[in-house]
């Protein structure tokens, strides 16, 4: 369910968030309506379009009178993944990218965006579907770290590798069966991929990686927070480069 | 406020509850109820006991018959200082301790706990007071770590950090004006102290320790999710005791 505090609801409010250049994360459209200028609007904007039927924009739109449309507002502009790419080349620096595979807790993308800022990360990776958007909780979490570090939204997270990979970038996993983390040489053009909660990466996304990483498990529980973990990742990648 | 789903309500199932040995929280009793024989059984068990009036009562037992005493079950017992000293003794090395300084997002403590069972600490120190308790979300979020760590609950860090002195622990603060944490030693005894997610550490804490340390923080954020920031120094202990 989205959260409430970023809705846009009726025909006039939609299409004039969309035309202002206002951060929209998804429109939401009834099956039934004629709404051709909105969808086409909301395309332009990078918003995800989604046709749902009357009982679901009710509920969207809690009381509030929808005439068929509904948004959800995001709390910054997506990037694109050229935008991405551009960041490191602006800096001069190695890439050094976060691609989050599903991560469907906005207080877990939330601390990732916030750790890849100060970790000095080029911005952040996140699928279209089944992730935490770009929403009031994740804004507050990442404790504001999502107004300085791009964040860009892709339809399909194994066609993004392939384009990074084509910019020479190495793609790093994490995964119970990779090497030592510390072991590992974290000093290239790298992005790293972050699993899921519940079930870690996707086989897809995990065959596309070049390096599989672990942390070390010295007791008895097997797996970490997403968002500990990536961040513990991430530092190290700070460490070696020094 | 505290959650839920762990309370006893009325004389018999408290007075039952401590004499079973049942992990217990936090004990509520009416100022004006004779309940001696609970107070006492209360503090044999480690309870915090609480005095308070009859509509915090009411509204703790959410329309249950409480004669008085309302309890919160904890989701583990409470460990000692002295049992978490004994850890490292039994294992045969260097202590290794983590301490809350007034952790209150049960998330946070929840993930903390999580990550010093796999990071192999010998436990977490948290206070009676101003922190989570060892409730059903700090459980869950700890992935059930709560179940094989010990967490002992001290009425003072203060205190506690002085007796882990008298053991040769060195205290590590995290603090923004601390020497680089990758330039810092951390091969010897040592306890960990991780601030409040909104103040850090407290000034009495931060006096008493002996090293400060911190994360290089290189964007616009200036501090870390604390239980982001706890992983990163655990794991960082991890990697130069090899």
């Amino acid at each position: 369910m989205p959260e409430k505090d970023n809705l846009i609801i009726g025909r006039n409010p939609v299409r004039e968030a969309l035309r202002s250049g206002q951060p929209i994360d998804t429109v939401y459209v009834s099956a039934g309506a004629n709404l051709g200028e909105i969808r086409e609007l909301a395309r332009e904007a990078g918003a995800v379009v989604k046709t749902v039927n009357e009982q679901k924009l009710s509920q969207l739109a809690q009381g509030g009178v929808h005439q068929g449309v509904v948004a959800l507002g995001a709390c910054a502009k997506y990037a694109s993944l050229e935008d991405l790419l551009e960041v490191s080349a602006k800096k001069g620096t190695k890439p050094f990218l976060i691609i989050c595979d599903e991560i469907e807790d906005p207080h877990n993308l939330g601390a990732i965006i916030r750790t890849a800022e100060t970790a000095g990360a080029d911005g952040v990776i996140i699928p279209k579907r089944r992730s935490a958007m770009l929403s009031p909780t994740v804004y507050k979490t990442s404790a504001g770290a999502a107004s300085y570090l791009p964040v860009a939204r892709v339809p399909n997270i194994g066609a993004a590798i392939d384009r990074l990979k084509k910019e020479g970038i190495w793609i790093y996993g994490t995964d119970m069966n990779g090497s030592l983390y510390t072991e590992t040489d974290f000093d290239g053009a790298l992005a790293l991929v972050i699993g899921s909660e519940g079930t870690g990466m996707s086989r897809l996304v995990r065959e596309k990686c070049d390096f599989l990483v672990k942390l070390p498990m010295l007791g008895k529980i097997t797996s970490l927070n997403a968002s500990v973990a990536a961040g513990i990742f991430m530092y190290e990648v700070v460490r070696q480069r020094g």
